[in-house]
């Protein structure tokens, strides 16, 4: 993509029936933007990055972020931080495709 | 905000009648996530940063991103990536309120 051209990030969105998929939209040293897509079921399972913070946001569907100990309901516009060695991850419980921005720094 | 707690940025935002408002969501030495929201009207006026890259998400409203050279019309939904050295700005031409995510690479 040639930056900066302003674009919609639900066009570069990519399912998988296999399992949940990663899109990279941009990439520098400091910063890494791209789409976390989930079918239906699919989920990202609880992690965490040391040394890297992320952000989520999500942009359709609904599901569950998975946090330490805890499950937490979410909906396109909803917001999450994982801050270094924040555990995370996400869980598509809709009955629709899940499809979520995410920014890591420095990139991965 | 006690980080990872999902979250509404739109909740977060802050206007002032007197200039667009920037107001700081999470800040590492890694990573500033942050809103900048426009009355009708507002902007921030072209410019570029060394060596930080940004990510723009609009939120709410409609507008254009500034460019060298062009603008570019945006609304709720579109994304924009300014590497280091890449001049951006934002003007809020519609009628209502623009409220854009902003994502920089490391923290200014």
């Amino acid at each position: 993509m040639n930056h900066p051209t302003p674009f919609d990030p639900r066009t570069h969105a990519v399912y998988s029936p296999d399992k949940m998929c990663k899109t990279n939209i941009f990439r520098s040293d400091r910063m890494l933007l791209g789409l976390n897509a989930f079918e239906p079921g699919q989920e990202h399972a609880l992690h965490a990055h040391a040394d890297m913070d992320k952000i989520y946001h999500v942009l359709e569907g609904e599901g569950l972020f998975l946090l330490e100990n805890d499950q937490v309901s979410m909906r396109a516009g909803t917001t999450l931080v994982a801050p270094e060695g924040i555990p995370h991850g996400i869980r598509n419980t809709g009955s629709a495709r899940l499809l979520v921005l995410a920014v890591l720094a420095p990139a991965p």
